[in-house]
C-alpha cells in the first residue's frame, strides 16, 4: 500500500490514507463500512503491526473501483501532509553513508576522507518535519549555507532492540523519501544537530510504501533538483551500510519503536560538495525523487 | 512545588504529585477532593502553564497537615519514577559548557581545548530516561568506556520559537537534576547521539521543583560521587552559557515545547579527564546531587 496523512480541507483534521491511482482512500471510513475498525491516524495504524497491513490491503482491493461514498476523494483535492506529522520518538539520520559523499565531504567539510568504519548517526528533532510541498525556512540571521541532501528513510514498524542483522527487514514497517536539510554553518564542535535540526529541516513524503511493495530497498533510484536542475542523482545499492546493518546496529544501543524514522543518509551532489559550492535560497524550489516511493517538491521561504 | 511522578505499588500506573515533607501528595485526587481538577501526569500539568502551578500550590498549602484518606501517602511506601518518563520531544544536551570541563575534555577527547563560542547542542533520545534507583545498563559488548557527568536540567514550560535572552527564564517550568550517562567509545565521526543516547543513559530526577522556588538556577552546588567517592563537585554558576542563552539559541533554530528537556552540561571531574581515566562498572553505585533538587542514586549493572 502507498499510505499517507492527508486533510480533506484545510479546516479538517489529519486523516490515513491510501492512494490508488487518482484516489486518496480515507481507511478509518472505509474501515466503518466494512465493520473492520482501521485507526484514523498513520501512528495508531503501524502499532497494529504486519496483520493490519495485510488484513487492510485485501479490504482495499475488495472495494477497489467501487469505494463507498464518503470513503475515497480524488487525490487532486486533497492536502497530502508528512506521512507521520509528528513522530513519537526519534528521527535517525546516518551521515557518510554513500562512498563519494563521503569523497566530497572530505574536500568541503571537516570530514574524514577514510569510510567509516562503523554507521554514523545524528538525530532531527519531530520539530524539523514538514510535508509536501511545505516550505522549509530559511533564516539569514542563523544560515548562509542551507543545503540539500536527498534520502531513502525507513519507518520501523515493530519494536526492537539488539535486532540481529539477518532478521532486521522484519522489524521495518516501511519506506519514504526524506529530504536532510543541513545548514552547514550550524556545526559546532563537530555536532549535527543544529545544522540539521532546525525546524522545517525535514520535508518528509509524499508517502510511506509498505515493506511488501519493496523488496529490495538497495536498487532504488533516488535524485534530487533545485530549480529544475538534477543536483543529486544516484541509487540506494551505494549506501555503505544497508539497511539491516543500520537498524541492528542502532538497536543494539537504542531500543528502536514503531513510527521511529531513520534516514539512510544521502550520495554525492550536495551543494557543500560543490565547485565553487552552492546553497539553496529564499525562491528556490526543490524536487527530490525516489523510485518507487514518489516525488516531493518543497520550495525554500524567507523567516 | 517538588514535583514527582510516582507508582503508590508496582502494579499502580504512574501519577503526578508532590512532595511536602515526607509526604507524597496525589494531585488529581487532591485536586478532585477540592473540586479543582488537576491532571494526573506531569506532561499534562506543565502543559496548563503557570497558573496552574500557582494554583495547586495554594491548594497544596491550605490542606497541609490535613490532607484527606487516599490523596497522601508516606514517601517511603511509593515508588519514585523519573519526573517526566518519556518526554514527548527533545532530551537536549549541552557539551562542554563548564571551563574547567573543556580542558579536562580537549587533554583526553578529541575537542578543542578553546572555549566554544556558540553552545555545543546534542541530544538523546527519550528511551534514555530511567529515574531515581533505577539501573543504569552497562554494555560490555558496546562500551569500555563508561562515564558520567551530572548536570542542572531544565525543563520547558511554554513553546517558544526565537526567544529572546531577557524573557527566557518565562519559558521555564522548573529545574531537576540528570546524569548524562556517556560511552566515550561510542563516538563516531565525532557525533554524541550513540554515545550519549542509549538505553537507560539518562538518569533523571528525583523532583522537578517549579521555577518559583529557584529564583537564581546560576548559584546551586551540584556533585557527582562514585561508590561513595566524590568525583564532581562544582556550582552552576560556572557554566559557560548561562540558562538564558541556551534558550535563546536553541530556539532560535528550534521550537521549544512544553517538557523539553535542556540537560545544561557538567562540570570537570568525569572519568575521561582524570589520570588514570576511570570507568564505570556493573557493580559501581552512582550518586549525584544538585543543591535545592536532591539526591539520586543510580546502580550500574551488566546486560
Amino acid at each position: 500500500m502507498r499510505l499517507v496523512t492527508f486533510r480533506a480541507d484545510i479546516n479538517s483534521a489529519a486523516r490515513l490514507g491510501a492512494i490508488l491511482e487518482s484516489l486518496v482512500v480515507d481507511l478509518a471510513k472505509l474501515g466503518a463500512v466494512a465493520d473492520q475498525p482501521i485507526p484514523d491516524n498513520m501512528l495508531d495504524f503501524i502499532d497494529l503491526g504486519p496483520t493490519a497491513v495485510a488484513s487492510t490491503a485485501k479490504l482495499l482491493a475488495s472495494y477497489e473501483g467501487m469505494f463507498p461514498v464518503g470513503t475515497a476523494s480524488p487525490l487532486a483535492n486533497v492536502k497530502l501532509l508528512a506521512p507521520i506529522p509528528r513522530p513519537k520518538k526519534n528521527i535517525f539520520g546516518i551521515g557518510l553513508n554513500y562512498v563519494e559523499h563521503v569523497a566530497e565531504s572530505s574536500m568541503s567539510l571537516d570530514t574524514s576522507k577514510e569510510l567509516p568504519k562503523e554507521p554514523v548517526i545524528f538525530s532531527k528533532p519531530p520539530t524539523t518535519i514538514i510535508g509536501p510541498g511545505d516550505a522549509v525556512e530559511h533564516n539569514a540571521k542563523i544560515t548562509q549555507q542551507l543545503d540539500w541532501e536527498v534520502e531513502l528513510a525507513v519507518i520501523i514498524g515493530t519494536r526492537g532492540k539488539a535486532v540481529e542483522e539477518k532478521n532486521a527487514l522484519n522489524y521495518v514497517f516501511g519506506y519514504s523519501l526524506m529530504i536532510d536539510m543541513s545548514a552547514r554553518d550550524c556545526r559546532r564542535a563537530g555536532q549535527w544537530i543544529y545544522s540539521k535540526g532546525q525546524d522545517t529541516y525535514a520535508p518528509f513524503g509524499p508517502v510511506i510504501v509498505t515493506a511488501d511493495e519493496i523488496p529490495d530497498p538497495h536498487n532504488l533510484d533516488l535524485s534530487l533538483k533545485v530549480n529544475g536542475v538534477v543536483k543529486q542523482s544516484s541509487n540506494t545499492r551505494h549506501m555503505l551500510f544497508k539497511v539491516p546493518k543500520l537498524i541492528a546496529d542502532i538497536s543494539a544501543g537504542i531500543t528502536l519503536e514503531p513510527g521511529d524514522i531513520i534516514a539512510t543518509g544521502t550520495p554525492e551532489g550536495v551543494g557543500a560538495g560543490r565547485t565553487p559550492q552552492e546553497w539553496v535560497w529564499p525562491g528556490d524550489v526543490i524536487e527530490a525523487e525516489v523510485q518507487s516511493i514518489g516525488y516531493m517538491r518543497n520550495p525554500v521561504v524567507a523567516v
